[in-house]
């Protein structure tokens, strides 16, 4: 599945040198939980990141950090408005169903797996007010989004205006936030805009197993304390956890890696424009190319999926190495 | 909360150097999942552990590997039958009620925090056989228990029948299994005995943060693999699990560092046999002391949780050092 | 909302005084629960009835029947295939996210209401054979469907064999199955075809508040015992409910019943072909009219739902008076 | 199970022949669920009832009453504190653990079962709060007890304040509260107390299946209207259980019928004093007598069930025969 010249995802890059260094310094404490100062200096270090308070909790994977952030919005008899394509709806098994005890997906479309104020409405404003119909209480969007575009301020701004107007809570999916940040160059408070919970992702962008849930409501964050732990989340030894996210705020690392990986994916997608299904926002890039062709560039070594019949989908990485970008932008660029 | 001389737990206590030399190894590789090499070589070692064709999947807490392993046995309406102090009941804030949908658990008694077939009868043989009562669906035992006392092979060989008879699955919480192997020093498969799961811990044993769920049915294991996704447990660099759990394994460090754990509380139990409140079997002691006791040895710079208002937990791990155990025991002894 | 010529739906009509009859008589009865004679009875009246061995339940209300069937299928990681405008889907509040704790609808297109084979493998042929994608369990469809359409006998074995190769449950939604069967002028089990499980409905066809659940294997009629229990569903007097569906079934009173609303809506449909959206097979009639159109025929005293901007619903029922019938078709005929 | 003299239970009693009229005349109402006019007309009656604001919702069982009541108090990782035979916990096949989508239930004990502040203390005051242990969310009791017994306003105040204290919701499962209310003789409110809700018992006093919850709290009650729907028990003729529920309200038909329970009770009770487990407060009566005494009982016709080797349950209703009670009364006092 590897190869040299890997294109297939950025979820299990390695680890990057630096959160390595904070997983051997972590070693020495020895408090259970989340109770060693590694993880006790969360908060205050995303409270800095975001300028505004902030209650962060480490969990392994972004699943575990969607469904727990959306556990504190949703009751088991309420809904999720996402994107048809969002990650929760395709990709985790039914885990929203999961922790939110039954709670349904609602699921709209828009461009680029991006929703919007409209879609949203077109979807919410037809359910009858009555108790026959799951009413919505949550809305989560992806940041960057499953097809590698990125919700400006503004239109995160104006989902979060509609949800405020209807009562419902506004998760965001950032799994790889930072790609979405990197290239919005913005503030981090800016590309997440007034959410009232965000996965923040690290395993995608140089860590091992470690993301972060930023509350911005302590009740809530309490509630996802006590829900962590019943879904078997809370490891014994989090400053491990801890450690990474740590390593990964430290000298704005999470950005520096972000950037290299949208750097890759933007030279790739300089050379192919009028392949891409999608602009290439972050580090994904979905190229239309025929079977020949794909077959044409395995043979050159490059290692991607295939998306559906006619396209493929290559991911940079933070460990993407410049020639690899290179090459590919100049194999595809000579199909 | 750490100190000198640490006898809390041994739950957070530091990572064996092996067990950071295998995940560093393992950053190399970089298939997705579960489908790395590692992890797909759990199956066949521990089917040699077991000598009985296991499959083995990994997670990051006891907490889900309990759960997963009982969600495979147990109906949502069904019930499990543990001791009243078993750690799925004290210890994990519900989890079991999150992940078999409701169950109940049906708590017996038993000195040392075992169970019995007589205490097991004696809960279930009242239960009616009707709709309005929760009928039990599985046993499960914690080998070393709770109280750091370990069953004997011929102890769950009658749970085992008892359950069989009574068409319970049977479930092994082995957070400590590696102790409980040790101090029986028979082959795994006697200490494990016929259980239709068992979740073999490594956390507490020199690892980071991955434990094995142990099936012998490979229905139970797809079940499990599919429960583990939705659970948000499937890591996308999960050859970081398994190389723990591989290195554990290897050369049987899982053996070799538990009985470095059992022989501190061995020295230590041996000199205040006479305040034991259980056997130290294991690597758990809890001891008679007073307040003023506790603050002696305390003052002494040993670290270590009361037990109620008369006693004390000490928990010796796979990294006591022998002259912190020798001083414990020599202070325990001279109260 | 009642009005002398109501069309507004089935579900709230009078209770036939057979019913009725048959309610007093019951009242002399006293085992709890389903120990009574009459609730004894159901299995071998409904064997009778479709000619093949059935356990039957009764429970209150038809999202129960819908629910309690489908948790017999599917398990709480999996899906059910339906229509998108399926009643499980539309109007049952999330119910089978509790009833399956947590399982998904996945819906498929199709005139009527009605799914079809194409359809289902176009929505479960894409679905990865991985954990990462909730896995169909089941199918549901709605016998006579949410637009009164009904499934040819042909129709309901296709499903029922792509049902049987993919390995998935097959459920009927049969809230109107009188209405279907009086149509289709076939046997019941021709109706109902080879499925698992069978909602069969009589609250909208003269009963109080019973429908029966019809399995045709023992051990899922079994778990829905204890489930019917745990979700509150076994009345203590459950003789009333037993009562309430043998009477419809006396005398093949749920056929003459169910006949008499059909020929209603055949009546008022044959009047107004060419404003249909639907062919009229069962008792409801979508008819297009002008918002004006519908003020006229308002006036006129009729009572009906708003079906979106330009249509309108009229449900008959086994006790539309046959005068009412003939006026609301004079009515539509002359606008 | 009949018989001419009949103890076994009141839950299958027959219906009161004013709760038939309701129902006959209920009949001619045609809006569906509750939006006729009898259900509309329950929150003002229940207002009346307990000289204080009510919002009442009718189900059709009492563990439906019980478990959607619960679940407006308890979070899916939360407990509720009742007695170890409360009917919640022995005789409901585990519905609280899913309505509460795995909260559980904390078993204190107490005479008749009946459960008081020190009992309850004793259950929650170890718990830790932290988030490895589930905490409780609300207290449950029964009135009357499942022994028959009853709070006094005092004991209920208690209870309520000890409740408030620790930011506890309180239950009133009322499956007899009406026999209670009787016993007591006062006010219904007094006999309530300060719960939060309270399950209205209506089918074990003479109406066919309609219980009545009653909060005092709209949030509470608006929650408990979805969730009610969500789990299948909104019926869509529910007039005919609004009906009967103003029918045991009208001329105070509840607190007569339970008073002739509780004098059969009485009367019984008063012949076999030395012989009773429990105080005879409403309509059960727990009996020491051997096998061969009971034996004697049901070859005199006597219908009742064995409780454990050494006692029987003698269950009075609210159509118990005079001479049938005076009868057994006999009988006992003359073993």
């Amino acid at each position: 599945m590897s190869g040299d010249k890997q294109f297939l995802s950025d979820n299990a890059a390695a680890v990057h040198s630096r959160v390595w260094d904070a997983l051997r310094t972590a070693d020495a404490a020895d408090a259970p939980y989340d109770g060693d100062a590694l993880s006790q200096a969360l908060d205050e270090r995303f409270s800095d990141l975001f300028a505004r308070e902030c209650m962060a909790l480490w969990v392994a994977t972004g699943t575990a950090a969607n469904c727990l952030a959306l556990a504190t919005m949703v009751q088991p008899h309420g809904g999720v408005v996402c994107h048809r394509e969002a990650h929760i709806e395709m990709d985790e098994a039914g885990a929203p169903g999961f922790y939110l005890h039954g709670a349904k997906l609602m699921l709209v479309g828009g461009g680029g797996a991006k929703i919007a104020p409209d879609g949203i409405r077109a979807m919410i404003d037809p359910i009858r007010d009555d108790v026959h119909q799951v009413q919505p209480h949550a809305i989560s969007i992806t940041q960057a989004s499953e097809y590698g575009c990125c919700y400006r301020p503004g239109e995160v701004a104006a989902i979060a205006a509609l949800a405020k107007e209807r009562g419902l809570g506004l998760h965001m999916d950032g799994a790889r936030f930072a790609n979405a940040a990197a290239f919005l160059d913005c503030a981090p408070a800016d590309a997440a805009g007034p959410v009232d919970a965000l996965s923040f992702g690290c395993v995608k962008n140089g860590a091992m197993n470690a993301e972060a849930i930023i509350f911005f409501d302590p009740v809530a964050a309490d509630l996802a304390r006590y829900r962590r732990k019943r879904a078997g989340h809370l490891q014994s030894k989090g400053r491990f956890l801890a450690a990474q996210i740590l390593a990964m705020l430290e000298g704005e690392l999470w950005l520096a890696n972000a950037r290299h990986a949208n750097a890759a994916a933007a030279e790739i997608g300089a050379a192919c424009k009028e392949r891409l299904l999608y602009p290439v926002e972050a580090n994904e890039l979905f190229v239309q190319c025929t079977a020949d062709e794909r077959a044409v560039l395995r043979g050159q070594g490059f290692g991607f999926y295939d998306w559906g019949v006619d396209a493929a989908r290559f991911v940079t990485a933070w460990n993407t190495r410049a020639e690899d970008a290179t090459a590919l932008a100049q194999a595809i660029g000579g199909l």
